[in-house]
């Protein structure tokens, strides 16, 4: 049940020698259609009375996967597989940002004004006044995207090294969304004391800084104290631009079973760096009733060795996940694959939502529980309602660069679920329908106001 | 004698509304020409039967030129200037460099190879073997380019924020001349274990390191310490880049004198970084008569509180520059503007060989002393034989990344000077051109072939 549907993920072209006559290319697509692929593009590369050449993309929902689809057509009479590219593979090799200069620098001229001995009065202005490192450096655009790879995707502690196709991906979607230019900065320490002092001094390039996949709590001591010691603003993604797209998700599905933030009993399940954030933005949001559990059940004030952070959810209820559900309005998972059954999620009130965060697997098949819920949504895009970060971190960081805050205040957090909520009109407003797609170019430059609004309001904008 | 010569580093673009009678526009250009303004373009905004715009460009040669400049359009009868842009200061507004994206992320496809899931893939492929972050990442064509701002060109030490305008202008290069992507790291550090820890941690992002603009001595601790804790190639520009280009020169210049390199009486004055380097590679070059002078005077034995470096090359001769320059058949100037007079000069060997590459004021201003030497040269791009540092650093990281060399060797030094020595032919070789032009494109191309050719005669290879 827990298995994924075929996605680009895994997809692989096969470069494919065919005879050509007519059912042969039908028997290829039979095969692979028969073993579980789903077809994407087919070319066609080369042809003459013989033989065809085509070019078949199909997606696998794993590796093994992959493998029997290969084993498949390698099995047909007549038809040579000449290659099999890893579509995704292929799109890494190299890395995926490279750095492009704002002019060319072809003749004497170009280089006397870009470079020596023209940079130097440029140098000089910003020695005379470092303000001006804004106007005539990167600074006002950059961002460094800041991880020790201590907690990558749900992949766990894999290093720096192995971080960076993640943060180069991030480094895309900033560009993409916000016209952002972040450079990964990858750390070869996981010291939270080093790390908080690289960053430091790395600082003056960059504007703001993005912190990603660092584990928690050490995640929560480097943000408060980069945001203590550093005068740009420090986001921390996986708290907060998780718990912002949740908030957002929330308000809407709220509104359609008709509950108020106020009185709704909600669990969230899982107390890593986007448990806490979302209960506590939560919280800020008007939420009263809210029930954190982690992997050994309720979080409850008579456990011994809870960290600072747990404590501050922690309850006078005891007992498992189950027992957490039982009448609960709201389900939010930040957890791991498939730990909330279907009777789990019947015990809850009436009119629940359901929000079955883990990727790939969620806490929950939305299959499973179609007819029991009022709203379900997920982190994955093959389902309605995804809920992901790429909403909410590059127009925060774009309104934050842009307002030069020093702080992305929670109020700023508040402001952008508002903002990104609202993309949804009440005509729009449907079960399958509570939160923009992660596509909407209009959700970046929306929640980019949104912050440099309020931080206007508030006084924090130093622009 | 000292002023600089109008060049487009001072150079401003004057918006003017003129009358539309004969002569007005005369009168301007006459009017910047008598205060010594050099006219770059002349173009054509707006026209009508009463009046006209243009846009004047005009290069000067200081602060002061330009306000002068602008003070005699202003007194023009009949002219309004609407406008004056500094031609330098605009184009680094924002910054010269961004970051780009190697695709689209258009739908979901995209980001599901691009970014989650399928990123995921790729991240364990490095961490189960974490030698393919060289293939799957930015790392295998990226370099740091360090500095802590403490000696930034000939300004001094004027600190992270203002050295960035440099780096970035060097970012801008290592990519047209070598396709390199380099990002700007400037330290809010100035502390030598600090730097050399900060460079350690954020290594996993490059392929090598370039430190520029970094205080002698600290300079060659850095280094060293980082080349020993470090598996990526270091290279310190400031040093090696300037040591090749000018030993290139060199060995091009005792061509035309017909002096062989292990005999000649050479005086270096400068015991920085670069002073030091030169003297370094000369001898590695088969030089055996180095003075070294700092502004004390020739660096003696004798004296008290030498560095390592200036220790390295104490010799038992005394005297000031002027003693050190009697007899000698090279000078290189690696120090500060008009410090070596014509008589100084005059008394060198016959066949005399000048490097006066203090910037932007040479040693010794070349028109004076134009029929007393063999082969004279500078760091400016406005005389023959101009030494710079762009000849070297690009093809060498090239080279070095390409071959994935853990160090840059003195050999690769030497190698990297004799390829750009010989693109000079036999035929072009001139007192005044004994070196390729900094726009030369096969300069890059030829270093880096140098580089990769000799690792692979040692063995350093690690492709």
């Amino acid at each position: 049940m827990s298995k994924l549907t075929p996605n680009p993920s895994y997809s692989v072209s096969m470069l494919i020698e065919l005879p050509n006559t007519a059912g042969k290319l039908a028997a290829v697509i039979n095969a692979l259609a028969a073993e579980g692929g789903n077809l994407s593009h087919i070319d066609l590369i080369e042809q003459n009375r013989k033989f065809t050449v085509r070019e078949i993309t199909v997606n696998a929902s794993s590796n093994e996967h992959v493998e029997n689809l290969i084993v498949v057509v390698k099995d047909l009479p007549d038809i040579k597989l000449l290659q099999v590219q890893d579509r995704t593979f292929e799109i890494h090799k190299g890395g995926k940002i490279h750095i492009q200069s704002t002019l060319p620098l072809k003749g004497q001229d170009d280089l006397a004004m870009a470079y020596t001995p023209g940079v130097g009065r440029v140098c000089m202005a910003i020695a005379d006044d470092k303000s001006k490192v804004f106007e005539f450096t990167i600074k006002s655009n950059t961002i460094a995207i800041v991880s020790d790879g201590s907690a990558v995707l749900g992949l766990g502690n894999i290093g720096p090294e192995a971080a960076m196709p993640v943060m180069e991906g991030k480094a895309m979607l900033f560009k993409e969304f916000a016209g952002l230019d972040a450079f990964p900065v990858c750390l070869a320490t996981q010291n939270v004391d080093e790390i908080v002092e690289t960053v430091k001094r790395i600082s003056p390039v960059f504007g703001g800084v993005n912190l990603e996949d660092i584990s928690a709590p050490r995640c929560f001591e480097i943000e408060s104290r980069l945001q203590k010691e550093l005068d740009i603003p420090v986001f921390h993604d996986d708290q907060h631009g998780t718990a912002i797209v949740v908030l957002a998700a929330m308000l809407n599905a709220l509104k359609i079973v008709d509950k108020p933030i106020e009185t709704v009993r909600i669990v969230v399940n899982g107390a890593g760096a986007a448990g806490v954030a979302v209960a506590r933005l939560l919280k800020k949001a008007g939420a009263t009733r809210i029930l954190m559990c982690d992997s050994r059940g309720i979080i409850c004030k008579d456990r011994s060795g809870l960290n600072a952070e747990k404590m501050e959810f922690a309850c006078i209820e005891t007992g498992n996940l189950a027992d957490a559900l039982r009448g609960a309005d709201v389900f939010l998972g930040l957890s791991i694959g498939n730990i909330v059954s279907s009777e789990m999620v019947r015990s809850m009130a009436d009119k629940r939502i359901v929000f079955a965060m883990a990727n790939p697997i969620p806490e929950i098949q939305p299959e499973l529980v179609a007819d029991d819920v009022a709203v379900m949504a997920t982190g994955r895009s093959d389902y309605a309602n995804q809920i992901n970060n790429v909403l909410a971190f590059p127009g925060v960081l774009r309104g934050a660069l842009d307002a030069r805050v020093q702080h992305i205040t929670t109020d700023m957090h508040v402001e952008a679920a508002k903002a990104i909520a609202a993309l949804v009109t009440a005509d729009e407003l449907a079960p399958d329908f509570i939160i923009p797609s992660v596509f909407d170019h209009r959700v970046a430059p929306a929640v980019s106001t949104a912050i440099k609004y309020i931080a206007n309001q508030l006084g924090l904008s130093r622009v």
